[in-house]
This record gives C-alpha cells, structure tokens and sequence, in this order.
C-alpha cells in the first residue's frame, strides 16, 4: 500500500490516517485498533472506507439540506425525514425549509434514476464528505443517498462547543446485496405500527430486505379477495388488508427496502385449511392451531386442484407484492399426513418418487413453476435445496452453513439464516461472528462464492408480541446488519459494542421501544412498588436472561400457546444483559491485572455489595407479586453468588484460607446459581466463578500478589 | 354516624367498614388513615365513598364486559378502549369480544342519555360494585359509567395469586362539575398526537374540561376558512386544521371531555395582526412575536370594524366548538399601545370610560354580546371581572384565590387556577394543598360558594414542547384532578404521593411519555457515554429539579425565545425530584428517631456514599458534552453537600466534635449548594442540612443520643 494511496479499506484501518508517514505498519493494523475510534466516530455499520479530517461541522437550528442533481419524491421525502431525525436527535429546532442554494450545509447529489421496483443488486454506494464548511453526499441513485443521510445522522455527536458532525470522507458500498431481517407475524400477530417502527431502525442500519413471514399453523395473515376463507377464517380476524400491505411496501421503498413476502407452503400450514380443508393431506376439520412445534398438517401434492389453487393464489400475491422474489418457506415437513394416506403413498410408488422427501420435491418443482409463471423468482428454506431444480431459485440456509455453501457449490444463490436466529437469546458477538462467508463456504471458489447474496436475521416470533418484540431484535440485530454491510475484516466485539451501545439509544428515537418497553413491563410486575423495591426488581432483572436456544419450550412446567400471557420477567428483560457483561468485562481485566487493579476491585467490590444486599429489598414484593415470586429463587441466588465473589475478592486483598475445600464450597454456591431457574439464567455467575478461581490457591491471583500496596489501597477505600 | 350506616363519606373514612364494633372513633379518624389503603387500593382521586368488601375478583384472559341498558356509541368505544387498556396493563391477552350475558365478568348499566353536547353539571356519578364472582358499573348516564371504568383500571392490581382486583362498593360524584387542563399550544405548538395522549391522561383521573388555548402574541393555531390570513401568516404553518379539531373535540368528547376553546383578546395578539395589522392600536407591520413576555399589540376597541370582524370570527369558532362556554382571555393588557395612540385616547375622554381599564371594558361588554349573540357563555381571565357585566360570565381566576371569591361574592361563576400553574414547577404537595373553596372562599356564603365551579391547572409553554410536556403535566397534574373531584377532607399529601407513584407508572400505558422522555432526553445530552458515565448522570439529574415560578428568565444569561432549544439537562429532567423527595423523608424519620433507627441510617449512609462518589465519574463526560457541561458544578455541589451530610451521620453515629464551627462549616456548604446553577436545584440540600442540624451540638440527636446499641448496629453495617 502507497504512501499516496489516500483510500484505505475499512474502517479497521481508519487509524492510518494519522500515521501515514509510518506506511510500513500499514498491513499490520488489526481490526482491534477500532477501538481508538470510539470516542469519535459511533458508525454502525462501519463503512467500507474512511478518512478523518481535521475540525468538524457545527450543528445549529441552521442547518439546511439542498438536492441538487436527480431528484425524486423518494430522495425529497427522505431529506425531509433526515431533518427531522437530526432534530428530535439534537433536540435542535431545525426548519423543514427548502435550504438556500449553495449556502445549504448538507447537498445532495444524485446522478440517476433508480429502479421502480427496488431490484437486488442495485447500486447502493455513497460518498459522505463532511468539512467545517458544509458536507455533501454523491450517489450514482437516491439509495445510495438515503444510506448516506443515515451514516451523516449516526456521526452527528454532542462536543464540548455543541452539536457536531467530525470532518470525515467516507466512500462507502456494501459487502452483501442481501441485508435482511424476517419477522414472523404468523405466530403473534405484529401490528402494522411495529413492523413500521422496525423498518426505521432497518434503514438506520441499512438492511435492504424486510422478509414478511406472513403464514403459518397459527395464523394466515393476509386478506386475499380470490380466496377471502384464508383470513376471515385461518387469523382470529388478526391479518393484514391489501390497502395495509401496499401502504407498507411504499413505507418500506422509501426507506430503501425491498419487502419479500413469505407463504410457507407445504408444511406450516394449518391456517390455510381452516378454510379449505379440501387441499389438505387428511380430511379435516382444521382449526387455528394454538400450540407451538412441528405440526402434521401439509398440502396434499398430489392434488391437481391444489396447484390450480396456487396458480391463482400466488398470481394474487404476485400482483400485490412487486418484488422480484417470492418466498415459499418449504421447510420442516414432518410428512405424516402423508405417511397416512393411502393414496397419497400410491402416487408416490406410481411416480416413482424417493419417499416423502421425493413427493415434496415433486410438489416444489411445480410451485416453482407456478412462482415463474408469475414473474418471480423462488425463494426457500434449505430444505427445497435438490440439484434437479432450476438455478434461479435463492436458498435460505437456516440449518447450517454446509447448506448454504452446499447450494453456491450447486449453482444456486444462496442466503444466510443459520447463526442470525434472535429469537434464540445469542449474545451479539456471537451472531456477530457468523459470517456468510465463514465456516464451511470459506473453501469455495470465486465465482461460487460470488452466489451467496447476504445472510436475514430471523424474529420468530412464539415468544414475541408488539410489546416486546423490539427488545428481541434491537439491538442485537444492529451487529447482525453491520456483519452484512460491513468488511470482513471488521470484526472486533469490543468496538462492535462500544458503538451498539450509542446506536441503540438512537433507536429509541425512531420510536423503537426496546429500552422503555423493559421498564413499563417491569413497572407492571412490580405493581405498587415502592422505589427501594422497584430498584431491586431492576437489579435483578438487569443481570439475567431467557434461556437460550429452544430451552423454554423444554424448561416450561406446561407448554407455552398462543393463548400464554408474554409478561413475565422472562418476556420483559432484553435478550442480552449489558449489566453482565461489563462485569465480565471487569472480572477479566481485573484477574489480568493478577487482581493488581485497585480502582477495579473497588468497582467490583460495590457492585457485589449491591447484588449481595438485593434480595433483602427484593422479597417483600416477591411475596405480593406473583410475577416477582417467580424470580425470587434466581434473586436469592444472585445474593448468594455475589456473597460468594466477595469473598474471593477479600480473601485476595486481606488475604486468607483458599484451599481445595474453600474453593469447592464457593464454586458449589455458582453451580446452584447457574441452573436455571424461572427459564432465567443468571448471568454473572460465570464471571465470579473465575474470581473464585482466580482467588484459590494456586489461582492467579493468588500466585502472583504480594504487592502490599494494593492491599493497603483497597483496605483504605473500604474501611 | 349508626353502625347501620353502610355508606361512608370519603375513603378517608373507610378504615371504619373494618371497625363498626367502634362508632365512638368514626368522626376522630383523620385522613392519615387513608395511609393504611396504600397497598390496598390506589386510587386517584379518591372516590367519594368506599366500602371494603371481602376476596377479590381474578382478572384473566377471560375477562369480558357486557353493556345492559342505555347503550350509545360513546360507551361501547368506551368499553372497548377499557378492554384494550386492561390487556395492557396486564399483558393478558383479552379478546375484544362481546360478552356471553350474565356471564360476563363486568356488567355496566346505564340509565338514560346524556347530552348530545357534553354540558357543565351533568350528572358524572356511578356506583361500582366488585365482588369475587364479578363487577358491576351502574351510571344514571354514560358520562358516570365512563368513570366507573377508569376506576375500575385504577383497582386492578397485581396480587400473589395473579392479576385481582379486590372487593369493593364504591359510590362516587365529583365534588366540582369543572375540571380542567389547559394547555398553551401557541407558544409551542403541541402535535394533535400529544393532544391525545394528554386527554387520555384527563380520562384517567377524572378531568372533564379540555382548555385549548389558541392563540398569543406567539402564533395563531386554528384554520379560520372566513380570515385564512389569521393562520396563515400567524403561525408558521404550525396550525389545527378544522378537520384536526373536529377530530380532536370527537376524541375528547368519547373520553367525557369538554373542549372550551380560548382565543386572548385584546391583549396576547401579535400573531393576529401579522395578517390583520388594520386591527391592531399602532401601526403595522406586524411579525410573530419570538420572544416571551408581555408585549404592547393590542386590538383597537375604538375601531367598529373589529367587532365586525369577531362578531363573523366568533361565529365561525362558535360553530366549530360546540361547546357552551368560549373563554376570551382578557388577561395582561399592558395598553401601551392605547396609550400611545391619540384617537384611542380623545375616544376614551369622549365616552367617559375609566382611562384604559375602562376602555378594555368597554370591549369586554362589546365582545360579551357578540359571544352571547352567537349562543355561548364568555369566559375571562380575572381581569375582565366587572361588576357591571352580565352575570353569565365565568372567571378564570389566576392571579390569586381572593378575585375567585370576589367574583363569587358579586354573583359570577368562577374557577381556580392560580396554585394550579404546572409551568411553575411547584411539587404535587404543593400544587395539592391549594383549595378552591380554601383561603378567600372559605367565608363565602353557601349561595355563593355553589358559583366556584372548579378550577383548571395550566400548562404555559415557554419551555414545553411536544418532547417534554408530558412530564410538566403529569404525574402532578394528577394531584390537581383530585383536589378538584375528592373529598375536601382528603388532604394527607403522603397518601397522595404513594397513590401517585403507581397511577404515574399506569399513566404510561396510555402512551404518556413523562418517564421515558426523560431517559431518551438524558441520553441525548449523555451522547456516547459509558454506562458508569450515564448512569452517573442520571443519579445528578434524578436529584435535581429547575428553579421555581418565574427564575427561569432571571436567571437565564440571554433571554430564552421560542427559537430556544429544549434540550439541556432543565428541560429533559422531571419538575419535581422523587429521589429527592424520599430521601427528605428518610431523613425526617431518622431525625424523628433521634437518630436511633439502625435501618435509616444505613439507608441514608449508602445514599450519601453514591452521591458524593458520583461526581468523578461524572466529570469525564462534562468533558465532552456542553450539555453536560453545563451542570458539573452542581454535580461538584451534590458530592460536596453528600460529604456534608455523611460527616453529620458519621459524628452522631460515631461520636466527634460538633460545636458552632464544626456546624457553620457544613452549612455554608449546604448555602453555597442551595444557590441555583444552570437554572438548577439541588434538591437533597435542604435534607442534608437538617442532618447537620440534628447533629450539631444541642441538636435534637446529640442531646438524645446515648444508647450504644444503635451505635453497634451501624458500625456492624458499615465495617
């Protein structure tokens, strides 16, 4: 790399920008240098490249925005709501005028049209100059534009002298065409207003696919006017109007999002045969099903007059929903129904069929058919995955990586969803860390590589409704949409958080609920709380969260339905503790410092004593709540561990016995705290289990301190 | 007062269903009784009689509402949004689903009609029966059954067993027919949306009277079709349609909500003469008045062409408002202009009025008769109070409780205001203990005090906007709307806060924003902070609340205007500090113990700890954020007084010398904290310095303080 290669790839590298006359440590810099930027610039996700200058851009009541170049009612529309972001983000009052020539301090060019139906693979790349005396954006189309306006709204800060944008180019593109998150609005029925709300926070992440998952056993969502028995019959009256679902993809276009709809076909279905039980495998009556897991109900693919169904069916849909891709779920068919059924199993000797799977593949081959004929192109679950298709079909891999890389080796496009489920309680680095081009698809070849579009994260929804559902999707998914945008190499979890950390409560002003839906929840379990007990409830509930993976379902005393209450402790804290994890952050940093760090004993030290002290201002209302009751055991165990950390960390600092036998008695109070309970896990035991470790005899704590000066600063602090 | 008495006057007297065996105490129980109901029913206000029953009915999934009697189209919304409410508040899921006859676990049964325009005095009564197996609501009229509702809400509670809401008979009437809020939408407009939610506010505690006021020196907010001029060069665009306020006098009127609109006349009228400067008593041209205060533009009563102009502008808004009562101002006509102007004065001299004040009530009477012509009753500020003009007027009384009996003595109607004023940032307590019947009205004859109808809190919005508003009305607006439905006799402001804490916590639920605006609007000014650093910044602004009354603009360093933003730590914080109130509290207890209560005192120790440690890890940020910034010295102040109050806690419990010097020193700590910085109050001071006090030598705690005991306990604690 040239001293005068003034673009540099990735932001990871960004920090050579100041060192540039140091060319040699160029390729060196690790994506971990990241972290010299927190302070400054809080982008997420992290552009393709950038380049600091000096001074910044002062934000007032001022600011304008001019377009100048090609302009249409998407980029006009988008500058307005740009403007008022900024405003309610800097609590400034910022006009919506038309700015004033060339005094405008934000311009926008753009060079052309961009496709009336959002296309995949459109040009989405943008340029963000920002200098003390104005900035600009360049895009070859508006969505290259719209992205910019976001990544502008993420580096607007509050300074010493007032709001400011930092002097910055940025020349910015994504890694994936394909940046989705499905939300399941079959299971719990979502409500427009939410799912609106969360393509805001798409756009401010730039995702560019909202996958509608929209049927499903418990519920068909959708008003159809060819077969109106599907809603009026298959939703408890809970679906969606026509006039909604257009309103919705326009919401969605304007914010640069492509909506792929979802009809899980042939499994997943018993809300279709609710009202036509004629295409089912098994004579009916079907009624909505309220349980959740796999069910036996499938289209019966043997039946001519089901295709003759979907024909006209998804000729509806395809009319009603304009983008080019047409999901049709295809996964998880048990194959009961048709293991029952006689004719069924005839059809399949008579074909020649392998078995179910090779009915069902019979079965996707004509829908792929019929999906062609209307214009689109098939998406499905990896399950579709058969070398006899055609290769226009994208796979979605939510099974594994193998999968994926196993359909680009095939031909075949390919997205993933494997690694990027939120709904099963992952920490965000861990998401964070699958990469589409990871694992299994990293031996491809070019050009096969070239076939995997991009990855969606998956909100199913068996535990989610409009109150919480953006708690489980925010903000974790922010790391998911970086992973997707962003270069590879940008990987570091600190940085990622660091920067979560300010987006997420950003969010919070696009109307996204997931911070105060936590507390109006726990305020509600809580009923009338006292402050010192409320406080407690918050304490406790800051430091655990839902079992994880599909754990709930086997951890429940009776199964969870559609009819089961979501407002438990369970359903209100968010899916991942910050609480907790910077006191792991703390623990490790500490045991680093071969518990040399007094400022970290003393931090670690008061947040012991408060978890310790919790449980006694926590139980008067455990014994009037019952909702409070069912996490008294898991409060009770957090002042047991917390109890437990203490004396690790005293027996450190003032010294004392930490033989095998101490050692097993703490580490046995962590084992009963880390059993789950309540389908809560509590989140700090790991981390005090490594002080105890680190405090025991032979620990490397232990080993390692003498310094008396430690000693001495700790006993001052807390004496 | 017999023991066959079954109905009881006051919840305050309720403590006696459990103690009839005791009649001789019925009269002595004094409202500090009603402490004894906080865990059980948190009610606000307070009905005007309650029976305790026995048990409670469970609150499920099944709960359904079945309308028996009168039904119009009022109530059934009404049943529906209270349906909707419960699921929320609950997080059970009840369906919207008619009820199965008597099955039904509420019954509400409703006389007759009420008036197709809601009308001062109408009957709001309702009884409300809860038993174990089911409720009831009787009303004469659904304007009482709408109440009912609302009460029944406020009972349902979260209990060992679930979701109850406990047996109860409740009778309840208003004590006064007019219950107002009213909210200055014209120095900053106010989105209809805040409307809204703001009026579900007034439903849930009982408010029955929406006062828009609409026009000022600062804009001009209604869409008049006869003099579009009017908005459309007064208001910067930011104006109600006439659709906007049909819709909005419909959703009032759903929620029993009279709509009395206010149009300030003369005075108050700069906004007017931007389009109409040939009504003004100078000379135009005229722009919108930015700043705030009280300005000299004033309409020409000399000029017959103006009562042209109201008689049609009036008949237009009395057509739009259909309510009987239209309020006209009238208040702070500085008459400057009159003053300045020859004609107006020789106009004066010639018709022999009493120089301006004369004048202005010339167009008082002018103006009555054109609001009387066009079929409604004029309402004014004090000011237009004369006994000359015919008695159907109603005075608004903001200057002071004496003009309000005044009024009353000389046969007008009136309403109370002054105490009321939201905008003056007083406590609940405070606003709470002012009674319309109190001061002045109390030696009102019984004729006359049936003419104070009630009183109206005001929300003047210099400093308000659509962001913050919520939380300058409520929670304490609540504390208003009791005073003007309950008892007179219930007063104990301890109850009132307790019953307030949880009817606040519910008040979100309805969509009011006042607690997470505030932690939105600190994460703002907190931008990218550490969750130490935040969480520091919260525990300062949980503690501190503006200057009181009018010291806003005396203490501001350039005089705010409405281009000002509302964005600094003044504006995001609650008006009144719980914190801060609670810690008072503990420290009048402990005081009150002599200093002998262990539990206090650790309590209070652990406070003083947090506050003084907090403010280094607040500076950091101060650093970096000018909004921030701008209150490090009353952070500073906070540590400094915290260190104050742990030296008073620390001699008393341990012993040292606390002579006249010791306690000079400490308070001139507390005196230098007690000055205002950044338009800030530090409200734990005055707490800390009855510490000191107590502590000092004579104090009331080192004189009684000798038993050892105590003095073990705590050392126990803090060792």
């Amino acid at each position: 790399m040239s001293k005068s290669k003034v673009w540099l790839r990735g932001l990871s590298l960004m920090i050579l920008s100041a060192s540039l006359h140091v060319p040699s440590r160029a390729q060196e810099t690790p994506p971990s240098n990241l972290q010299t930027l927190r302070a400054g610039l809080n982008l997420m996700p992290v552009p393709a490249s950038a380049q600091i200058g000096s001074g910044s851009l002062k934000i007032d009541g001022r600011f304008t925005v001019l377009l100048t170049g090609h302009t249409d009612a998407r980029l006009s529309g988008a500058a307005e709501r740009f403007l008022e972001r900024l405003a309610k983000q800097t609590g400034l009052l910022i006009a919506m005028k038309p700015a004033n020539g060339a005094k405008a301090t934000l311009l926008v060019r753009v060079d052309h049209d961009s496709k009336p139906v959002q296309e995949l693979g459109e040009d989405e790349s943008y340029v963000l100059e920002v200098a003390p005396s104005g900035a600009s954006i360049t895009a070859p189309t508006d969505l290259g534009a719209l992205h910019g306006l976001q990544t502008f709204l993420q580096l607007v800060t509050v300074s010493p002298d007032g709001f400011v944008a930092p002097a910055v180019t940025i020349k910015d593109t994504p890694r994936f065409p394909w940046r989705g998150l499905m939300i399941d609005t079959a299971r719990h029925f979502i409500p427009l207003e939410v799912l609106r709300r969360n393509i805001d926070g798409m756009e401010a992440v730039k995702m560019n696919v909202f996958h509608w998952h929209l049927s499903e056993n418990q519920g068909f969502r959708v008003e159809s006017r060819k077969f109106p028995k599907l809603h009026q019959m298959g939703s408890d009256g809970l679906y969606y109007t026509q006039d909604e679902i257009r309103g919705l993809i326009t919401y969605a276009r304007e914010r640069g999002i492509r909506v792929v709809p979802e009809f899980d076909l042939p499994g997943h279905s018993t809300a279709w045969f609710v009202g036509h039980p004629e295409f089912a495998s098994a004579p009916g009556p079907f009624a909505i099903e309220r349980r959740w897991g796999v069910f036996d109900p499938a289209f019966d693919p043997t039946n001519e007059k089901v295709y003759k169904f979907l024909d006209e069916f998804i000729g509806e849909m395809a009319k009603l929903f304009p983008d080019h891709f047409f999901h049709v779920g295809g996964d998880e068919v048990n194959g009961k129904q048709w293991g029952a059924n006689p004719k069924i199993q005839e059809f399949i000797r008579a074909h020649d069929l392998k078995g179910n799977a090779g009915l069902q593949l019979y079965f996707n081959k004509k829908l792929q058919g019929i999906v062609r004929k209307h214009g689109k192109s098939m998406v499905g679950w990896d399950e579709v995955l058969d070398p006899t298709l055609p290769k226009d079909i994208v796979i979605q891999s939510w099974r594994g990586q193998a999968s994926l890389a196993e359909a680009a080796r095939q031909g075949y496009r390919g997205i993933l969803s494997n690694g990027y489920y939120l709904d099963l309680g992952w920490s965000a680095a861990r998401h964070y860390a699958v990469d589409p081009m990871g694992d299994a698809a990293s031996s491809l070849s070019a050009e096969e590589k070239q076939r995997i579009l991009g990855g969606e994260s998956c909100m199913w929804s068996e535990y989610v409704n409009a109150e919480n559902i953006d708690s489980r999707i925010w903000p974790r998914n922010a790391a998911i949409a970086e992973r997707l945008w962003s270069p590879q190499e940008v990987r570091d979890p600190a940085s990622m958080y660091a920067r979560m950390h300010v987006v997420s409560a950003q969010l919070e002003w696009l109307g996204l609920t997931h911070q105060h839906n936590y507390l109006r929840s726990l305020r509600r379990i809580a009923g009338a709380a006292s402050s010192e007990e409320f406080n407690a409830l918050r304490t406790l509930a800051d430091v655990v969260e839902p079992v994880k993976d599909y754990a709930r379902e086997q951890t429940a005393t009776e199964p969870a339905t559609s009819d089961t209450p979501l407002n438990r402790v369970v359903d209100a804290i968010p899916l991942e503790s910050t609480v907790a994890r910077e006191f792991s952050e703390m623990v490790d940093k500490y045991v680093a410092s071969s518990c040399h760090d007094a400022t970290l004993a003393g931090r670690l030290h008061a947040q012991l004593i408060l978890w310790r002290d919790n449980d006694a201002k926590l139980q008067p209302l455990a014994q009037r709540s019952f909702l409070v009751k069912e996490v008294a055991a898991t409060s009770q165990d957090l002042a047991a561990v917390a109890a437990a950390g203490l004396a690790a960390l005293d027996t450190v600092e003032h010294g004392g016995n930490t033989d095998e036998a101490w050692k097993a008695q703490q580490s046995a109070v962590v084992q009963q705290a880390q059993k789950p309970k309540g389908q809560l896990l509590l989140m700090p035991a790991t981390a005090i289990q490594k002080l105890i470790d680190a405090a025991s005899a032979g620990g490397s704590c232990q080993l390692n301190r003498s310094s008396s000066t430690a000693k001495d600063a700790y006993r001052k602090k807390f004496s």
